[in-house]
């Protein structure tokens, strides 16, 4: 594969450069093979750009903009007053070519909704679903779609995302005949929404895929399928869930507030120390670790970090672009939907 | 309040009388002021029910029943093939007069389809709702419906549903004016479904309610309202996802399963140690004390425990059911809703 571009919109998050530079230099250490191109405020990202190598310095083309997509600002308000923010640039580049993808901590549906109007579409898919790969308790990972991107979803984009998540966990996941499954609110076949239920009997008939029925919310982190089909509605709601609840719950580890600063450090140790394996385990359902959705169905690749992203938060969604610009998964799952 | 009746389908449930009939154990002795008719099968409840002292077995009416309703019966089927099974004698029993409530562990679409039937509707309530607390990190609860009873919900319903929440929260809470929110995947206005945006502008010309606006499923656990109001399929998989990822989390503290058993009990006893406070914590989140759900929107109380229920998590259930009754839960929102 030749050289890769990756366009940083280096403002996007509650955190801006502060976070997506220190994440950008991580990257650049794991990734020897792409470039990035920054754009952003200069007066906010030049002293943590100042504060990079000379090697990585070089591997940087910096575009300044002034203008940033308020968080605040009504959907359509958004899109409008986009031009020239660092957000519509950093998709403008991927959609004229000079970057082959981009990641952005910014507002989801602004994000959502330039991706679509800029980035052409891959043939066959009528609407683009996010993508994300979701911790599982044995420590490995299985990729759920839609995440967000459809709030109504019929069978026949049911099926188009069921495609798309194959190829996906094939490529990322490293798997050969991936099992797929329906989040559903049961596991009966008279269980749930019409669209769900003909998706289901559709899926049952296409002997390419390995599909293995209904799953329950419940289900998510037991690693019972490789590939979790939703609609965006249920599967936003079932991914902010269980990202709130392995975070509410790994907080009672972190934050021990009444103890004093040596007591709290104590026990922390201990804890690390006696339940090294239980620690190393709590570490892997870190929703840290899973950063980063994908708007799969495009012909780049578009990627969302968490707004609270942390740095290292934000460098996971980074290094997942990076793969994906590199296994070149729009192009696979365009090949595929052709035959 | 006179004395109260709660009948049990003793056959529900994973496990059937050898959990059912302990709990019901715990419950008497719990609640001193109500009797129980417990329908099902003599030869697998006696040895159970003669275990239980003198004065529990003079509160104890039993109805004999050889027939239960199997799990993997598909619905119309197990509905036509109810008549005489232990969990519609025990909604019959509420029907007629004879108990003010029952619980089961049974099928869940099942007992909701012959509660529906059997059982009359509040007037003004178009649709019950499965309903039931879940657990919040700070060691509180909140009350969220619809979980599963219906799969499509206009604004209407949805409605309907934060006014019985509103209820259910102030007197099983304790609460005045309580937190109302609606489950959505974005707090802006523009966010979610028709009906939910719909929902959302009645809601705030409400006045006799708190309402705080949309909430989003990583805030599920974080107390931020008390009454969590959703369509019946995205609130079955956030429920099922939260009891998952729970239960997953917390297991991994249960189960070392490479460690020889006095590794495993030094480990633990070391864990209740020295950290007494978490542990504590990570008890008020087990989904076991949050086990009941009950449909909401009937002249009676139905409450269905989870199949797989333990003693203790049953015994919730039951619990949960006989504060229903002797608060009076249904007469309360019938008389609210009638102003």
């Amino acid at each position: 594969m030749t050289h890769l571009t990756l366009a940083l919109d280096a403002m996007g998050g509650d955190f801006g450069p502060r976070i997506t530079i220190p994440a950008l230099s991580q990257a650049l250490a794991q990734h020897p093979m792409f470039d990035c191109i920054v754009f952003g405020d200069q007066a906010s990202i030049s002293p943590y750009l100042h504060k990079l190598s000379h090697d990585f310095q070089q591997r940087i083309e910096f575009v300044h903009t002034a203008k940033t997509i308020d968080d605040d600002l009504p959907f359509l308000q958004a899109i409008r007053q986009s031009k020239g923010s660092s957000m519509r640039l950093a998709i403008e580049a991927v959609a004229n070519g000079k970057a082959q993808g981009c990641v952005s901590g910014g507002n989801t549906g602004v994000l959502m909704g330039l991706a679509k109007q800029l980035i052409e579409p891959l043939p066959n898919i009528d609407r683009p679903a996010l993508t994300s790969l979701i911790p599982t308790i044995n420590g490995n990972s299985s990729v759920m779609l839609d995440l967000g991107a459809n709030v109504e979803t019929d069978s026949q984009q049911l099926l188009q995302f069921a495609e798309m998540g194959n190829i996906f966990a094939e490529v990322m996941l490293d798997l050969v005949y991936p099992r797929l499954a329906l989040l559903n609110i049961g596991t009966e076949e008279h269980k749930g929404n019409p669209q769900i239920r003909e998706a289901h009997q559709q899926l049952k008939q296409r002997n390419h895929l390995n599909y293995i029925g209904f799953l329950e919310g419940d289900k998510l982190m037991n690693h019972l399928a490789d590939v979790i089909v939703c609609d965006g509605f249920s599967g936003n709601i079932a991914l902010k869930t269980l990202e709130g609840a392995a975070k509410n719950i790994l907080s009672l580890f972190k934050k021990p507030t009444a103890d004093s600063h040596l007591c709290r450090h104590t026990k922390r140790y201990l804890l690390r120390l006696i339940f090294y394996r239980y620690y190393k385990k709590l570490q892997q359902i870190n929703p840290d670790r899973h950063n980063g959705a994908t708007l799969l169905g495009l012909s780049s690749v578009v990627v969302k970090s968490h707004g609270g992203a942390s740095e290292k938060a934000f460098f996971y969604a980074m290094d997942y672009a990076v793969q994906q610009i590199a296994e070149q998964i729009p192009q696979k799952i365009s090949k595929r939907l052709q035959k």
